[in-house]
């Protein structure tokens, strides 16, 4: 069986990827407008853990709608929710048996609702897996430890694949680098650096 | 780390288990009434599929108000509910860095909603994990399926580790084998027998 795994660099992809890997062929999909190098970064993670890796382009008016919505909300949640699902659709219509990703129990987003997948696995006929649903916070601490070397820095600063880096980028060409402070909260990134020996 | 995984010999807390077991060091706990044979055939599996096992003995006054609740209920659903959150409680308390178990993603019983979990979690300083919660019904099977070897048979006809089978003998020596049949719908049971070469 072969799963396609929503994957950015960061620990919650990775982890999700290293659950699945007993039972599925796991292929890292980074999904991204190709406006920052997000790609390339997920790419060097995706090397280092020994997984093959896809890159897809997502639509760009995804993008576009979604950096209104963050503006004219002042926080990105919607907008990055609405990117999320559209990236779930464009793995899913690839032709995995299975489509990932690494949310959490406790994320707040995005989140994926029961009805959500249900509809997604009946229209591609594919299973969509969240490995990470029923574990909270501590717990994927604790599983990274014992598995993953990783890198923490700033969001500004770390450069990682998950579409955050992508919506930044667009927002500082478009509304400059003073609304990305203002719609982005500062937060502690991680990006995957390989598996722990 | 150490997981104490509510064990039944099912399938899925099976599965759960796999998940598990390359981040944590796995135990397989039965719990149950002591009224069945249930614990010894939880053992059975747990040996098949090589690994530790411990069973615990349940409060007999949470079957006796379970039996009520599902007598007067005329189906399971709610005593097996209050059964299970007992059984978590009751493995929290052992000394386990994280309790599991496996209910899934579409399961309608037993379920345990995020702030049932957080204050689990709290009480007892413990994650609560449950494996299966970001998969449906397909993927399980074809988990289980790359995996286990499993024999299915009714309920009735089919011994293992659950706690339908105590509270099925409970309920046919209080109210007689008729009123199992009315109570308990009649649905296909598994019993992992090993792991598949």
């Amino acid at each position: 069986m072969r799963a396609g795994v929503l994957f950015s660099g960061g620990k919650d992809s990775t982890l999700a990827a290293l659950l699945l890997d007993p039972f599925y062929e796991v292929t890292l999909v980074h999904a991204g407008f190709g406006v920052s190098d997000a790609a390339s970064h997920a790419e060097a993670a995706a090397e280092a853990l020994g997984f093959p890796f896809e890159a897809i382009e997502l639509d760009r008016v995804v993008a576009e709608r979604a950096v209104e919505t963050i503006l004219e909300d002042g926080f990105p949640r919607n907008g990055i929710q609405s990117v999320h699902e559209h990236a779930l659709e464009r793995v899913a219509a690839e032709g995995y048996d299975a489509v990932a990703d690494g949310t959490r129990r406790d994320d707040r987003v995005p989140t994926i609702s029961r009805a959500w997948a249900q509809s997604l696995e009946d229209r591609h006929d594919i299973d969509y897996l969240s490995p990470l649903a029923g574990f909270g916070r501590r717990a994927v601490d604790d599983m990274v430890d014992a598995t993953l070397e990783v890198e923490e820095a700033p969001s500004e600063e770390l450069q990682k694949g998950d579409y955050e880096a992508d919506l930044r980028a667009l927002i500082r060409e478009q509304a400059g680098p003073e609304a990305v402070r203002e719609t982005f909260p500062d937060h502690v990134q991680t990006r995957v650096t390989g598996r722990r020996e």
